[in-house]
């Protein structure tokens, strides 16, 4: 899986429709291939914070799926390594490409094909945003059940990350909602897997196994999503605890009571002020229980009917009361859309207060306590320090991490990484491994597992050009 | 993908302990190896109507992972095929054995290893059939929402086809519940995928790879799956039509309405005649009614509050009469449980009456109308007859085949799934497809769609032992 000869570009390449770049722009179009000084910051990274920029040797802008293919052809050819982006706004650093790489950009591609008022089904371009969809959606009463945080994320982007977000509990994440896919294989094969059906046997479904798999195994043109009917009402309850314990130990309890959250969060307390203040969010709360608080959960129900919701909301607030809880808030609309905002921008948050890394580990929702306590103890032990919020309803862990010595950070990324896994957990449970986690990935995963995955990396991509440095190729290259 | 030398076996060789027989003995114990006589007539077939028997050289039943381990090893050392087998209840001749392989059955790996109350999955053994699950999952409260209809089948036959069954047009089909899996690949070695997590970026998924892939890429020890709180209340209504359009098109509007019901079935006169017939089943729906009604709808609804099932069922009571009904009639418990275990039996009604063939297509829901009058269209050209019932909610088209000229037959399957696959559907929605529709996927799928499958099994299993005769290989034999 190692990349062969590489073929050095030129601007004289461009200029006299020799070599690739000459190539490439008679495959996509002058205007849409860029080199040189022509390639904006934009193209060398996402947003990892681990992960340095890389300046691409091309960037390309393909405008249909036959142009991807060619560009695929050309590059298998050549063995050129090619990187897809859709809006850049992954944490692994799946996005970030070769110096001597091609870097496929779907900003061209970003038309919603079809929304399907009978099938419930949405049929988009890799470029098309959450945001693009949810106001597509919005017009006809329908949604795309999934909700990452940002909402600039694409969905080719999405698709590739399997992308979770707060709604995961109640919905699922983005392999739930894939029904069906157009891929360019690394050889440039144009294939459609599956479609606007929502139950398949027949054969491997290879919509399952590309989903998830960070541009590795081929690009996705197009994607057929699920939708559902859009509920109407919306309510969000936040409660303080005074242990972090006590909220985590919360969760599946209020998971068995049958209730169905469409959110269950926890917020730990310096997560919450940092969040709150840099959103300017006033949630109503007295100074004397805000001095109490250790960590918040925030609670979110829907329903299609306002009396069942009303009666929900007040089920959940007795549990909560059950459970612990210093008092329970409900939150106005406006107060409770700006929590949510603010906790969605949760890593900016991080990252603006120096954060060094973030991790996003999942484990069994049982045992988030343990989880949370062993990777305190960790930090500390190795003179980190971290902050956290998560999807206390799916196990899945948001941390800050900071640690600015490289050494001390490894540690304990790799600590907290195999605490997890002990636990019956995975290193990533929505943002992928990339190029920032891969070292962990191969290090921690079993062995027999990583080689299953290199052959059928091989089966999908025999010259191993699509995105060579993630998930599966060592830092010393030796697949 | 070929399999090579074949080793004869004798009952000489399991004697003195030499040869494939003796060497299998050694690995299982000589009480679970089974050769020549002592093979009784259940391992040599499955349900699938048009596979002929075959009986097998071996059937070993491995008791651990590590038994089914060391006899991968050896049949893949000695290029023997290999036919996994559960309780034989499948419909499409997955457990049908190669006469000169091994069968391993998991009738003694039959236990459930753990039901987590605090994390909602079950840990199971594949021997485990839905029935056992289903009583031990009850006494907490919590269930398996999977109902696939038979409820002799297996875990590890349901993960193996993707099983769907009534409740997928709420819950989803076996695919969306299966968290992790123990196999053991063709060549020795056992892996972990996936766990009591419900969301993973982290890697390439193996889990979901594996569900469906009917015994050609692994064999399944164990399995995690997603358990939920049991619903307390259940109420099903049934609503005769005057025409079988009528009923198709009111499926997406059902739908569409947001009731959420966990079974929208239809079932064409001439099934319910027969299945009603053959269970004996009184529904009090009055003569004139019966006479005037071409198709029926079965509605199921279920909640954990009694109040809000009462006030669901008005609507969709209200709803139904809008949409055509001749009249809707709330079941009274048993006689609602008497109508769904009829449907699910089905199968058995139309093998009793001599059907053919077995087929379920799965087309995008809004076009079953399209599907089911092309189907008839078809059926009628080449002299065949169909009835069918179906998986209205989730598109997926069950016929019985009635053709005893197997060329007829043969062109009658042929044109339907062509048909089908026109509309944007598959071959197969949850049977899969086995040797019985091999023929067809092989001629009618995208070639470089089978190619890429066939690397993917080349991946897993290089020697190609693991059921070769199923899915992938033409008849002709060149893979």
């Amino acid at each position: 899986m190692v990349i062969g000869s590489i073929i050095t570009p030129s601007t004289e390449d461009r200029m006299t429709g020799d070599g690739l770049a000459g190539r490439l722009a008679a495959l996509v179009g002058e205007a849409n291939l860029l080199i040189g000084e022509a390639i904006s910051d934009d193209y060398r990274h996402d947003e990892a914070l681990g992960v340095a920029p890389v300046t691409p040797a091309y960037v390309v802008k393909p405008g249909t799926a036959q142009e991807v293919a060619s560009v695929l052809k050309l590059a298998n050819d050549s063995r050129v390594p090619v990187t897809a982006r859709g809006s850049g706004s992954g944490l692994s650093g799946g996005a970030v490409p070769r110096a001597d790489g091609v870097v496929v950009s779907f900003e061209r591609m970003a038309s919603i094909a079809e929304i399907d008022t009978v099938n419930h089904t949405a049929t988009v371009q890799p470029g098309v945003t959450l945001a693009q969809l949810d106001e597509a959606t919005a017009k006809v009463g329908l949604a795309y059940q999934v909700h990452p945080g940002e909402l600039s994320g694409s969905l080719g982007g999405n698709v590739n990350t399997n992308a979770g977000g707060m709604s995961a509990i109640r919905y699922g994440v983005t392999r739930q909602h894939v029904l069906g896919l157009e891929v360019v294989l690394a050889t440039g094969e144009i294939l459609r897997t599956g479609g606007k059906v929502s139950k398949v046997s027949s054969g491997y479904d290879l919509t399952q196994l590309i989903v998830g798999s960070e541009g590795t195994l081929a690009l996705v043109t197009e994607a057929v999503l699920r939708l559902a009917p859009r509920l109407e009402h919306q309510t969000t309850l936040l409660a303080p605890f005074s242990t972090l314990d006590e909220v985590t130990r919360a969760v599946p309890k209020i998971v068995a009571s049958g209730i169905g959250p469409t959110i269950l969060e926890y917020i730990d307390m310096l997560t919450m002020a940092a969040i709150s203040h840099n959103a300017n969010l006033s949630l109503g709360i007295p100074d004397s229980v805000r001095d109490t608080a250790q960590a918040y959960l925030v609670v979110s129900l829907e329903n299609r009917d306002a009396d069942r919701l009303e009666t929900d909301i007040e089920t959940a607030g007795e549990q909560l009361g059950e459970l612990g809880a210093i008092d329970v808030y409900v939150l106005p609309g406006p107060a409770a859309r700006k929590l949510i905002e603010a906790r969605e921008k949760a890593f900016w948050t991080a990252k603006a207060a120096g954060a060094d890394c973030i991790i996003d580990t999942v484990v069994p929702r049982g045992a988030i306590p343990d989880f949370v306590a062993q990777a305190s103890k960790i930090a500390t032990e190795h003179g980190s320090y971290v902050i956290g919020c998560g999807h206390a309803g799916d196990g899945n862990v948001h941390f800050a991490l900071f640690q600015k010595d490289p050494e001390a950070r490894d540690q304990t990324l790799k600590a907290m990484f195999a605490a997890g896994m002990a636990l019956g957990g995975m290193i990533s449970g929505e943002h992928g491994i990339g190029q920032e986690k891969k070292k962990y990935f191969l290090e921690l995963e079993d062995p027999t597992k990583i080689a299953l995955m290199r052959r059928i990396k091989s089966a999908f991509d025999p010259n191993g050009i699509l995105n060579p440095d993630i998930l599966l190729v060592s830092p010393e290259g030796n697949a």
